[in-house]
């Protein structure tokens, strides 16, 4: 065996993110900048607006990304990486080289 | 919008694959080497045996893991990441980076 024997809670930690379905689809996405809620809706569109409103919580509590409102009437609000996430997101970029490489 | 407001269905399979519970700890866990069953067990404890099975099951059919068989006595079986899958576990590699610096 060796050092992987025990892995650290912290990465653990990151796979529970990342390996929570929606989540790095989610991540991916804002990567190309701030969005609207319906712009990541239309994005993922099997992707439910509840479950997308459940994982965009659950991603701000996280700290990976913060809704930002913008005072104007209506009122209008975006979704943006924090730096947290951008440095999450640059991880998860490759996947689509990966993805035409082998799918 | 941009270019992702279409994803792409190849990119939204990789997601499928690797925000799938579990499925990415696997992997890492395997980028360190072929592994027998009950040492990819023991490195993520809390994943159950049923579960760990099924999801081996599922990588194979992927063709993200070979399952070898070595024909001693008593039979010993190691599992293998296959090109694919170390391409994929390469992209993973990172995650410890991230989760160090930013949990």
């Amino acid at each position: 065996m060796n050092d992987f024997q025990k892995l650290c809670p912290k990465v653990q930690k990151t796979f529970d993110i990342i390996g929570k379905r929606w989540n790095g689809l989610i991540i991916y996405v804002l990567m190309s900048g701030p969005k609207r809620f319906s712009e990541i809706h239309t994005s993922i569109p099997s992707l439910s607006k509840r479950m997308l409103t459940e994982r965009m919580k659950e991603l701000e509590d996280e700290g990976i990304v913060i809704r930002h409102v913008i005072p104007e009437r209506p009122v209008r609000i975006e979704y943006i990486l924090t730096k947290k996430g951008t440095e999450l997101g640059s991880i998860l970029g490759p996947v689509s080289q990966w993805a035409n490489e082998w799918l």
